[in-house]
């Protein structure tokens, strides 16, 4: 699984002190942090504060290019903050995201053409998250079709079927894991799926129990990539062992150790 | 789910040594601490020491029955054990297994029909275990035709798709959920499915993180029941909320605490 640290996100209080100050430390120790801790990619947003956004999202990329070549996703609803993180983005890098909403693909597709990386498609439209998983596919192949348009290559999109919190909407869960085994048969080659996965616990009490439970479900049914607290050390083994019982990494006494290290 | 507690199995040197001395206390104090923990069932298996098995058997059941009226799993190969466990049992009970060897099934299925209890069927032939999700349905549909002929209805059968030691076979953990999504559509009503959970982590170095997480990938296909050691609180805990996600247990805040108020 491609796992996406989420730590770097202006919503959190320190990092969006930190972006207002142009605070480079606090920055790098959390890309630092979450690359020890196994992060494949890391999610870069600059949340809600700031006053020049796309100068706030150059910096921030700036700054944590300094650090390391990992590959960042670029996380705003915004097309000009996106091209902004895109443009400053030196390696690897990917969008996310767009919805399924025609006036949105219009803006953000176009982006992952001329870029040629891979974008995180919503499954949103109009009338917002649909309740089930047939309806998530409606959008999806909306996602699809908007892709072949722009010449995006279809394994370039991780489509998104958006989980809810599930203290308000309890039967999201499990149309949210038929919807990932339904992704792989929408195109050829097939487009992969992500998750913003802390959605899932939102005001609950048991955040974390939750969170790693719903992640290695998700798994089981297939998910490719996730957005998730890479810091969380019972998360990240939970995940581990959910890719050797999947068979994606080969089994070793010390599996979880091996992981990590092949990340550092 | 329906958690079987996996305890009282004469395998472990403590109950094997206590059928022997015909020690209730620690039988009982076993018994008790499994629905302590959550269980719903109680597996009672004389395990491979015992001279006379049938006088073990029914001992075991009778010093079971003085302290709870739980569902029992009477489990041995040998139909003369099972009819004494069957005979002593009072109240809820099951057969835990026979194969889809016919011999076998010529020789359990009728003791499922006489005393009128479910019973776990073993996805294993004359070859052995077969070696995907295919492969087993065969056996199971076996299984199934064996229920209809001897009159016993097919939600009573608990299909055991058998789950071998990932660090020996790492295709088999996917073949298993594959299988379980499969069950369903065997008979009208459908089978249950039943998993042995500990042989997944036989002979790895961190088989309670394996064995919860197998769990919940199983549960997230499907899974109606298991073998497991519910004195992993771990592992309750991680079952808890593979249930919630799956709306299968209503939320509220204290999800765990209120499932296991429910089991005591």
């Amino acid at each position: 699984m491609l796992s996406i640290g989420e730590r770097i996100n202006g919503m959190f209080r320190e990092i969006g002190q930190a972006i207002g100050d142009q605070n480079k430390q606090v920055i790098q120790d959390c890309a630092r942090r979450q690359l020890e801790a196994g992060a494949d990619v890391l999610d870069v947003n600059i949340g809600p504060a700031a006053a020049d956004e796309q100068a706030a999202m150059t910096w921030l990329v700036h700054t944590i290019r300094e650090v390391t070549d990992a590959r960042l996703s670029l996380d705003s609803t915004k097309p000009a903050v996106i091209r902004a993180g895109l443009e400053a983005c030196t390696g690897n890098k990917m969008i996310n995201s767009t919805t399924g909403v025609p006036e949105k693909m219009a803006e953000m597709l176009p982006l992952a053409a001329e870029f040629n990386c891979p974008i995180v498609g919503l499954c949103i439209d109009a009338e917002g998250v649909p309740r089930d998983a047939e309806g998530r596919m409606e959008v999806a192949l909306n996602l699809v079709a908007g892709c072949m348009e722009h010449g995006i290559p279809t394994n370039q999109l991780y489509i998104d079927p958006v989980i809810l919190p599930v203290n308000a909407l309890q039967h999201v869960p499990q149309e949210v894991c038929r919807a990932i085994g339904m992704v792989s048969a929408l195109a050829d080659p097939p487009p992969k799926t992500v998750l913003g996965l802390s959605n899932v616990s939102q005001g609950t009490t048991k955040r974390k129990l939750l969170n790693r439970t719903f992640l290695v479900m998700a798994l089981a049914h297939g998910l490719d990539a996730a957005i998730v607290d890479v810091t969380d050390e019972r998360l990240m083994e939970a995940m581990i062992a959910a890719e050797v019982l999947m068979n994606k990494q080969v089994y070793c006494d010390d599996f979880v150790h091996a992981y990590l290290a092949s990340r550092r």
